[in-house]
């Protein structure tokens, strides 16, 4: 058995610092974390907030898990080690957003919004993921989960106290900076081994109906996704994030259709831009969720949305390999970094609509450019910084060859079997 | 390249059609829908409805969707048609709805209820669409649906308005109109050249298990199907139309083993019989939810559910396509048609054991009857009027070696990628 | 055709069996069943119930059946089987839940909690279908799941008849209940025919993501499993319940890759560990569920849970198999049986911490113990018994060779087109 062959072992790394994250977690958990008092639990009914967190619980492990999914030699990793990721995250998230909003006399009280934000957060990191996916080891996504989730914890930080974002708006940009976080990462990470296309990196009917399942679940519960933060107490708002989101999503698959089509020479449809673009919708109408108030606003938003995203996947995200060296497995780009973007400038145009008085424009200009700009500057400029550290050879990446494919991971019973 | 090798390529109507269509749609809704109002939207607890909305959302795209992919070479047209026919025809029976039923001073309000009408009639020409899955082309598909709509949507007004039935009774007889409907359009369209059995019209152990999880998907939330509609304000019918549901869909489980097994010479299971009268039995309650008060009523109508619809799907489906030149894709006769006018039956049973009077029982058995009369000749009507407007070559249907078959509309990058 | 060629037809049991109990059931729901009146139901909001009960059908259908879809040859029976045992059992629960527990002036009125509590029980029956999956036929499990919903339903009664255990408690041990009696039932029928590992008994990448799936929707629901029989009356409990388990599966998650790696040669990972000791957490922090009041606490009982679990598929299983011929499937006494204990001592050690008077403790150890040991003799006798019952011939069980093979029992149509 010569060492080469194989890829490196994962027992010199992850079971140290598993055991030692677990070790500090539950520490932290033991010293700072106490459950909400039961005077304010009652304040809320419980079950409200459960069903959306449930839904949202479900897009994180099984929407992002099966969309992960697609590479028919990774489909394990890409499934498991989102849920290896989220379990890590949601833990450390818990903490972060405890210690930034609401650290009150030595104690973290937790209760279902808690854990709801904890699960957004997760998913900002699942997208990071989702752009070095099949590159990285685990060892790689434990360091860029973590590190994302406390960037994008003191972003939101930064623009509800300083910049007065409101809470759904800051947390909705979680699109933009894990996109962001994660292809910055993943320009590190270039490896020019890899080539344009590695012969591992392709998809086929099975594991295209997997991804498949994946992203109807996120399509199913964005509007849970869009909507789980906002307060009962209006549910005026809670209903138009939940219609908006939903006819958004209709109005993107619709266009990932056509867009699709359109591009081809012979006029067919590639799975990929179904699956991914068909929730552009959800993301653009989720960063600009606040301002939207009448369905065709949202549909409108839904169908540029999935014509940016489907354009994106068909001629940018080649001509980006190619030409700067990004590689983005899974496109987070096209299906949440322009419609994130394109959120944002939709949430720009409909308040320049609505404000009249001058003052109140420039203010309001200055103030929403200052929220993108400081998002985009702190995730790439901490994606830069974890790509370094990442890139160290303590870490040991996967050898080229051993790209895309479990079998570096994975025990394979079946397999030993047959021989 | 010659012509007759390739399918007719989508680029020349889907493009087309479904900008014409998003156009039209962002139009009316931009003229006329608004969201509820707030006092409105201020009366029922918002998450009482959404949760049951989501549950039929599921059952929509990935039940309806998964049950659809059991064609071993058509999973990914299976899944990927339904999420496009959906997306286009909720946004469409929004519209419908709100024109006949809530069009108020020029605007349409819409909230989670209009959303949830919305997706069961999806559901209803989803239903059609199953009786002429994978000989069709989207064309076919989106035409169909927006007729289905149109159609189911004035066979309720008419019901509600003329016949004074309750609302969810003619919402329920959607299994009906869209089993009839598609039916009749699969008659029309019905060409020799398929063959009794296509080679390609196969299911394996790999789609077997998907189309399983669709129809568990079905099973699952079947009981939010069946309640959605029905107003918090009567707990009680909300609690008997879940519970039944739920009993009689473990009896028809439980017969569409038993007739399976029976039924075959060497006493094996057909999945395909499971996977569908299992859900036999949620069809039939929901067309007599309003009169069935106690449990073991529902569960012998879902056991004479399960029996006949598995009997449907040995005997009935292949004699009606070797004498009638019926074929019927996903067996929609047997799972929604015969099973629904079952229900129907069993509502009648039901009234009738309960009625006294004779003048009440005449009444009662000429408007129920007339009930069915008028659904079947709309639908069927219309059916065949659709058939026959499909089935001009414009629309340039998919050759008989194409049919049931994913490379005519499908990029398969992994194959190109092995050339 | 030669007899010994085929596995035993199921026509000759399956059918007259299924008959049988469904006229049984449905008669005893004609004379003793009705719905819940309407004054009681007003009392508690439906859909407080109903969203968790909701979660709890969808771990019972597609998480048990999707989890025992993971032999490559055996996949359509393990999601199959699920369905049909899971239908007769909750049938059978609802009734013997409804003598036992609710029958009152001759007649049982079933809400809700009723259906969710058969859902629960159905759940045990499933668990020990695990331990025998493979090696039995329908007529088996049938059986075993009719016996062990009845134990089950005794045991909670004597629980918290004569020992003053809470409803919550009694019922949470149906992962100790179930795995026992599997295993005794496994134990009883072991066949050295099978040999150390039986061809058949294997998985793939295909039936290893069907699994990874089914595994997945057990993780999200459990909070709901763990938390739905807890009254809305009580929202702090149940806030206490939802977020503990959520804890408590993510940390067991963390420690099944941890231990899977560590206990690998070359530290790969195993992706039937992954999908089953992941569970643990839910498992064990769902039988200490009312004692568990801090969320550190949660994540501890988790990651021992996870450690326990994994070590046991990697050293206990293969051992048990072949010193003591226990042949376990699905591993159900790592997954249920081990955590399940776990989860009952660290209720004691908590309880142990938190009483200060001797005379206190000494009562509660005596009873905690009682209760232990009354679940596992009631269990395992059962479970013997059960198994001599079902070892009789005239179940006719399929042969050694045809054991973990669908075509033993289903109809292949794709199969005979090749011919």
């Amino acid at each position: 058995m010569m060492a080469p062959k194989y890829a490196p072992s994962l027992r010199g790394y992850l079971p140290p610092m598993t055991l030692l994250l677990e070790t500090t977690f539950i520490s932290l958990f033991a010293f700072f974390v106490e459950y909400e008092d039961p005077a304010v639990i009652r304040t809320v009914p419980l079950t409200d907030v459960y069903a959306a967190f449930q839904d949202v619980n479900a897009m994180v492990l099984l929407g992002f898990g099966f969309l992960a999914s697609f590479l028919v030699r990774y489909s394990f990793s890409g499934s498991a080690f989102t849920l290896l990721v989220t379990s890590l995250a949601v833990q450390w998230a818990v903490l972060v957003d405890g210690f930034l909003f609401a650290f009150r006399q030595g104690k973290i009280h937790i209760g279902m919004n808690s854990l709801a934000t904890a699960n957004l957060c997760a998913a900002s990191a699942l997208i990071s993921m989702g752009a070095v996916l099949g590159k990285t080891n685990p060892a790689h996504l434990m360091i860029m989960a973590l590190l994302e989730v406390t960037g994008f914890m003191v972003n939101r930080w930064i623009l509800q106290t300083f910049l007065r974002v409101q809470p759904v708006d800051a947390i909705m940009l979680l699109h933009v900076f894990g996109a962001c976080f994660g292809l910055m990462v993943s320009w590190v990470l270039y490896r020019s081994g890899l080539g344009p296309r590695h012969e591992k990196e392709t998809t086929d009917r099975r594991t295209g109906l997997f991804a498949a399942l994946g992203a109807l679940f996120l399509w199913m519960f964005w509007p849970s996704f869009n909507s789980v933060l906002i307060s009962q107490a209006h549910p005026e708002s809670k209903l138009q994030a939940i219609s908006s989101t939903y006819l958004s999503l209709a109005t993107s698959t619709v266009a990932a259709f056509l867009v699709s089509v359109v591009t081809h020479p012979r006029g067919k449809i590639n799975m990929i831009h179904i699956q991914n673009a068909s929730l552009a919708g959800g993301v653009a109408v989720g960063v600009a969720v606040s301002a939207v108030d009448v369905p065709w606003v949202a549909m409108a938003i839904g169908l540029s949305a999935g014509v940016v995203s489907t354009l994106g996947f068909r001629y940018l995200k080649p001509h980006l390999q190619l030409v700067f060296k990004f590689h983005d497995t899974c496109g987070v780009l096209s299906v949440h970094g322009m419609p994130g973007i394109l959120g944002w400038a939709a949430y720009f145009l409909i308040q320049m609509v609505r404000l009249s008085d001058i003052t109140e424009i420039l203010e309001f200009t200055v103030f929403h450019l200052c929220t993108l700009l400081l998002t985009l500057s702190l995730s790439l400029g901490l994606g830069a910084l974890t790509g370094f550290l990442i890139k160290w050879n303590l870490w040991r990446p996967p050898q080229d060859r051993k790209c895309f494919d479990d079998q570096a991971y994975w025990e394979f019973p079946h397999l030993a079997e047959r021989k």
